[in-house]
């Protein structure tokens, strides 16, 4: 085929409507199969209409008559014309409507973003450690084997390169109970809690109790598999597992399959569990056959002390345990995993099925050799002492701006709970969306159906409890508080966040 | 705190038993804690046991008092021990059973793998071009913004870049009506597949149409979505689309909302779908409101002309387009994308839910700067010279080794019908276990329903229509055949591979 360039946009006119070849594409023949496409796609060219034959039209437009029959013939294949010996070359007989639809570039969001955004959930983006990423990514798919790149037969679990490199790092820094064979990789605690909740669900289990205060969108992960969430009340020793009953028992909490805790943190009223309480979660589970779900999030992230160990550790065949790369690298990997109880490993990964594989392999790859070289250690030191500096600017910052109002919360993690005057916190979530502040109020995570004024006011001191990590200086937040993620901003926003913080805050 | 490293491998013995400390851990404190913790896991230190005080173990040790409080502190918190005044620290009462656990290397499938493979589905995964990856991790890596590392929040359809570069793709390489807004980023063609059954049963459809010989995991995807899925004849000009019945109609197919095809390629029988098949398909969805998803697994690769465009061309609010990295690039990405009508974009996100945010941002990043900067184009046109090379030598070599055998499909995609003598399936296919082949049968693909006896023989023969790739040398697949994936093997495999196939075609 040889496609004529001497004419840099030819032109003519075809069943009546003007038909101009744009030369950018990939060669005449394409423009020219575009341009017919185009004609009969707007209704320019109606169904049935007669073509030039070959001849005339690549004679019209000065291109090789072989161009013209090949985009006739390719056109013909697709289904836009039709070729019937005798009666040539037609647009094929059928109505074709479309409304034209304007070329959308991809701008960014035209809604106002706020200036400062200090919602928790997220750690700064703007820390993740590209260079070491990439370093890493090329020791990975240097050296991975063909078969990696595959549809990964028999690895739903996950790779096996990132189940081992986690089994050995979880057991070291954070007491798991780990082995490849008992991890499985998803895509994000959501898509976990969501698989178990599937399993629960064929498990026959109808409730799964979380906490008074939590993430709304993990109840509603939950519901979403068919299970009720009664709420469970938070007091100073975290949450008052003594609330799930034993077989036999009445009450709330009675019918409950499994408990959906966040042991080294609280999220959001930010304590520790209480040992006692731990040890009453993973009773409960052994007595009633039940299940304790561990959604260890920032376990990692401890300022005062060594991180308290997983609760998994406690009874692997009872807790699941959960964990995510969301807070100690990048939301944006979507990579999270989960130790189970050797029972549930084939129901999880059945719970995935066919269409469930989910983290494409350079990505896991890459964690694993990430975690295996130190370079996530490394990442998680440089972000504690980071996150911890953050906390200490926060809480001076707030001792100056506003000495009635208190922090409170172990110091971990990448939130704190700011506790305001009675009955200010809506006031001052409107005065911080005036300031261009992103902020989130405590009230957004209470379960609707657990009553305000049940509220314990958690205080995370243990008078009983002889170690200073249990004991804060701060008062107890009231149901008016503030959940600040501190670990969001740039460092570049973070000074201005902190103003602006300290700006909305009732005086 | 001051750990001593001055005795290598400390040990005593604690509450009668034997306790060694392994100082490879993180230090003495960590090392004492996983001593401690193994006794009471393995039931050698008995829930209730009194724990020597951490001055006398201290000294039994020849180590820190202070490293000892630290670890009975910790593990207090983490609910091992508790710790009482005036009774002293005790193994927290609770049984706590488990069966030892051996640890178990991350062996190789110990199930015997066969020495060469030749089924359908996989490309040569030794061609996944690593460097050119790993060369476009970096830059794409180097120039995200930050919130690209996020959690993605108004980015559920997939990250903007990859959306973008797609849209201009498929609308050069596939003639695809595309814009980014229209794209939908999945994890491969059965995630895609899943979330439109979820859509499609929503809107109260009940049966998809589908292919008589087809994947039964698609089937069975469709199935999991509560659709049923009766089948179409397949016959020379490919899809029997005029058994799709038009509103009010009866007959098998009769109250079908949507009907999945290959039309490139058929899977597994290899014929393109005749022009007026193509037509047919689109107006059967205009006039029931129905839909067609087109499956366009390996369009790319057509080895005797320019590929056939995209059916979705033809009507882009009728026609849902599914592609995947699978088969360009490798399934291991978990790369693939939907473009949807206007109106069924969101509804295919909310499909997607919470807990369906799946692919990590560096890999979607990546495969975005893989289209842009060429590489996936270059991919391309290396593959499709490799698989056509691999075509034409099995072709020869089956034409050498059984001349009464004969392949059928279009010169296309990465597999071949192979046909086989009326009966002699099933003992071919065994012969092929013997060898240490993995062969894949076309009654594998029948669906269960559609009758063996009804099999119409597709020849791919279109005699009415002029254009040579529609008509093949080579005679109609009979029932007994061999769908022979000649992509799988890596180049160093595939001449063996081939030689065992001759070997154990019937004679």
């Amino acid at each position: 085929m040889t496609d004529s360039w001497a004419n840099p946009q030819p032109g003519t006119r075809v069943g009546g409507v003007d038909l101009h070849l744009d030369p950018r594409g990939s060669g005449l023949r394409s423009g020219l199969m575009d341009a017919l496409r185009e004609a009969v796609r707007g209704g320019r060219l109606a169904p049935g209409t007669r073509l030039p034959s070959s001849r005339t039209l690549a004679a019209d437009l000065g291109i090789a008559r072989n161009t013209v029959a090949a985009a006739y013939t390719e056109l013909v294949a697709e289904g836009w014309l039709t070729a019937r010996q005798g009666s040539g070359t037609r647009v094929a007989a059928r109505a074709v409507p479309r409304r034209a639809e304007p070329a959308r570039a991809a701008a960014p969001d035209p809604r106002g973003r706020p200036s400062y955004n200090l919602m928790p959930g997220t750690p700064d983006l703007a820390s993740f450690p590209r260079q070491e990423w990439i370093r890493a990514v090329r020791r990975a798919l240097t050296a991975a084997p063909h078969d990696a790149f595959g549809y990964g037969r028999g690895e739903e679990s996950g790779r096996i390169e990132l189940r081992t490199a986690l089994a050995g790092y979880l057991a070291r820094a954070r007491g798991v109970h780990a082995s490849p064979e008992r991890i499985v990789i998803c895509s994000g605690f959501a898509h976990g809690l969501a698989l178990l909740g599937k399993v629960l669900r064929t498990r026959r289990v109808r409730e799964v109790a979380v906490d008074a205060y939590g993430l709304p969108a993990h109840r509603s992960i939950l519901a979403e598999a068919g299970l009720r969430t009664p709420p469970l009340a938070l007091d100073a020793r975290g949450t008052r597992t003594d609330e799930l009953v034993g077989p036999g028992g009445t009450g709330r909490a009675a019918g409950v399959g499994a408990v959906l805790l966040t042991p080294a943190h609280q999220f959001p009223t930010g304590g520790a569990l209480h040992p006692e309480r731990r040890a009453a979660a993973v009773d409960w589970a052994r007595a009633t056959d039940g299940l304790v779900l561990e959604d260890d999030y920032d376990g990692e992230y401890r300022y005062d002390r060594q991180p308290v160990g997983a609760l998994q550790g406690l009874d692997p065949e009872r807790v699941v345990y959960l964990g995510t790369a969301s807070k100690s690298l990048a939301p944006g990997l979507r990579l999270a995993w989960m130790v189970l109880p050797e029972r549930l490993v084939g129901e999880v990964v059945a719970a995935k099925g066919e269409t469930d594989r989910l983290s494409g392999t350079p990505d896991q790859l890459t964690l694993a050799e990430f975690i295996t070289s130190g370079a996530y250690d490394r990442q998680i030191r440089a972000a504690r002492g980071r996150y911890r500096r953050r906390r200490d600017q926060l809480t001076a910052a707030l001792a100056d701006a506003a000495p009635e109002v208190r922090v409170t919360g172990i110091a971990a993690g990448l939130h704190a709970v700011v506790q305001l005057p009675p009955g200010t916190e809506q006031s001052t979530l409107a005065a911080a969306r005036d300031q261009g502040l992103a902020l989130q109020g405590l009230s957004y995570f209470r379960h609707p159906s657990f009553p305000h004024s049940s509220f314990q006011h958690p205080s995370f001191q243990h008078p009983s409890f002889p170690h200073p990590s249990f004991q804060h200086p701060a008062a107890p937040p009231g149901p008016d508080a503030l959940v600040v993620g501190y670990g969001t901003p740039s460092d570049s926003a973070w000074a201005g966040a902190l103003e602006a913080l300290c700006r909305v805050l009732p005086s």
